[in-house]
């Protein structure tokens, strides 16, 4: 399969915001808006072309989170939509030291051997604590950056979590429309990220070091339950041993937890991504997840009610900040706060109190 | 220690709201709010004093939903609040057939026999479902609910879990101005009871059966993370090997698993209510766990970080009933879903969208 199978043409003809260039002469405006829709549009059919520099462009308007650029995202995101959903998304996570990306890196290897297009992209809300240390050193994936069925991009970060979470979906989204039929999401681990990343893929991959007593360490409450899969990574020379045992009694532990809504019981694998050892199983098991939860129809129904997710979320986002944000909230939250913890006011009355206010 | 001991005199004047009874002549409005203010004060003393009928006739008017009592339990609130806060919250949780009666009676008379004053609450929030099922049937406590020093209160229920939250979070106030100072709030153990009566106790026991190698039936994903104790009941006669035996694998499961905040690793213990085996030791844990987070400030910080919680969310909640109901948002909401499932549009865009037509 070579790029040009998977072009698309029929790019819509997208809409411009004429009120954007007011200060222009009517004839400067209409040059502005058809140098400015023939340049998106160019990357639009390039992105649906396959073409890498033109998806790294539209990723970097994406990530910009300046103003300007809105339309020209709305634009590239229609035209992107329709061509978009038919990938596999997988998320992976792990403290730093667990060797996401050298396993990464395998994984991609075989996929791409196998004929797949394979994107990663990578998830960091808290950029200023882990800078760089997420995909930020490419030559960890030497070989993978290399191969022309692959596209590796650095983190989204440096912001909220919801923006983060928006830019990485968005990136999803046009990197499926390139034609890449499996998207790796990586996330650093820390913040909420996981919670996100999980929110925004098929299916959840957790990766564990066996031994040293600490297996949990850096492991935040919750994460376990989200893994549709344990890995358990550097399994291999002295580890072995411990890496057996710690498989063993990870299935014993998931065994005590109610099962997944879709009937799936999370596998843990044994792994050394280092030697390329058990890489080949992991994507047996992915490649069986799959198949069974496109027959059952439950794998529409997750990205449906992912769909529905972020929606209310995006909303219900936007809802708070507005009320936090106001000024007498931020004036009167403090004081009622300090009320509420002197036990001069109930937490009910004290939340009526403020809605009353924010209207007032 | 009796109930005098216990009084509080220092009763605050009420405020009333004269507006309310703009429809009747100066004379009869000074009368009825006299007189409304006299019932309300003597409820709210009666209360201070450890009297349980007005204590239960407090509660009744909290769960009403009827506007004309929201006065009347702000007065009631404001009274008690600042005798409240003096107890010990446990939340008890399992499926129905575990025994969570027969523990909170067993448990119940140990604690009265030591001294304590007990009140036993419960939440459901589905009463549809379980009416009935829920503490509804007293004569399963008769002991306790004969007991001078315990106060068992049916659920409240029938509507939103929001609203059953409050009112039992109210109750607990209630329940401890009127000297009670262990409080047990019972859940049913479906819907998001359990999220609920662990954000307003301090502890929060998981009751389970052993065998028959359905442990996990009718548990939900998470309730296990949030307990800070699992209790294997009807751990007698030929269920004690297989309790044993799960009592190993909860502890090895456990131990898989992150620290909570606090540094407390969740105990699993034996227990036989029926029998009043191992009640002793479930109390001997809970006693101490309270004198090591009450030596680490950790209580103190919890209550303040759940009045905080309770804070907000009582807030985000008005906000997203506020957009949903908005008649335009109901109409636009399902068909902006359909534009989404079909992949026409993206949740956030669609987002945008929808918050743009709440405000115009």
């Amino acid at each position: 399969m070579s790029y040009s199978e998977n072009s698309k043409t029929a790019l819509k003809e997208t809409q411009s915001n004429p009120a954007k260039n007011l200060s222009l002469s009517s004839a400067e405006k209409i040059k502005a808006l058809r140098r400015k829709s023939k340049d998106i549009n160019q990357i639009a059919n390039g992105i649906l072309n396959g073409n890498k520099a033109d998806l790294s462009q539209a990723i970097t308007l994406i990530e910009s989170q300046s103003k300007r650029h809105a339309e020209d995202i709305k634009t590239l995101i229609s035209a992107c939509l329709p061509y978009s959903n038919a990938s596999l998304r997988i998320g992976i996570t792990g403290v730093p030291g667990v060797g996401k990306s050298t396993l990464i890196e395998k994984l991609g290897l075989l996929l791409v051997d196998k004929g797949h297009r394979v994107a990663v992209l990578a998830v960091d809300p808290s950029s200023s604590i882990t800078k760089g240390s997420i995909l930020g050193d490419k030559t960890r994936m030497e070989k993978l950056v290399q191969h022309p069925k692959a596209y590796i991009r650095p983190t989204a970060s440096g912001e909220s979590l919801g923006g983060v979470a928006r830019k990485t979906r968005e990136s999803i989204l046009l990197c499926e429309a390139a034609g890449f039929d499996i998207i790796l999401v990586e996330t650093v681990g820390v913040g909420q990220s996981e919670t996100a990343v999980h929110s925004m893929t098929d299916f959840f991959l957790l990766l564990k070091l066996s031994g040293a007593g600490d297996e949990l360490q850096g492991i935040k409450r919750g994460i376990i339950e989200m893994a549709d899969a344990i890995i358990i990574n550097k399994a291999d020379g002295e580890n072995i041993k411990a890496a057996k045992k710690a498989k063993v009694e990870f299935n014993r532990a998931l065994h005590m937890y109610p099962p997944k809504t879709n009937g799936w019981i999370p596998k843990v694998k044994l792994a050394s991504a280092l030697n390329n050892n058990g890489i080949d199983k992991v994507w047996e098991m992915l490649s069986s997840y799959f198949s069974k939860v496109k027959q059952t129809g439950y794998f529409e129904e997750k990205r449906a009610s992912q769909n529905k997710f972020w929606l209310t979320h995006t909303i219900e986002d936007a809802l708070k900040r507005s009320f936090y944000q106001n000024e007498t909230i931020k004036i009167e939250f403090p004081k009622v706060l300090e009320q509420l913890q002197n036990q001069n006011i109930s937490p009910f009355e004290a939340a009526e109190y403020l809605l009353k206010k924010a209207k007032d």
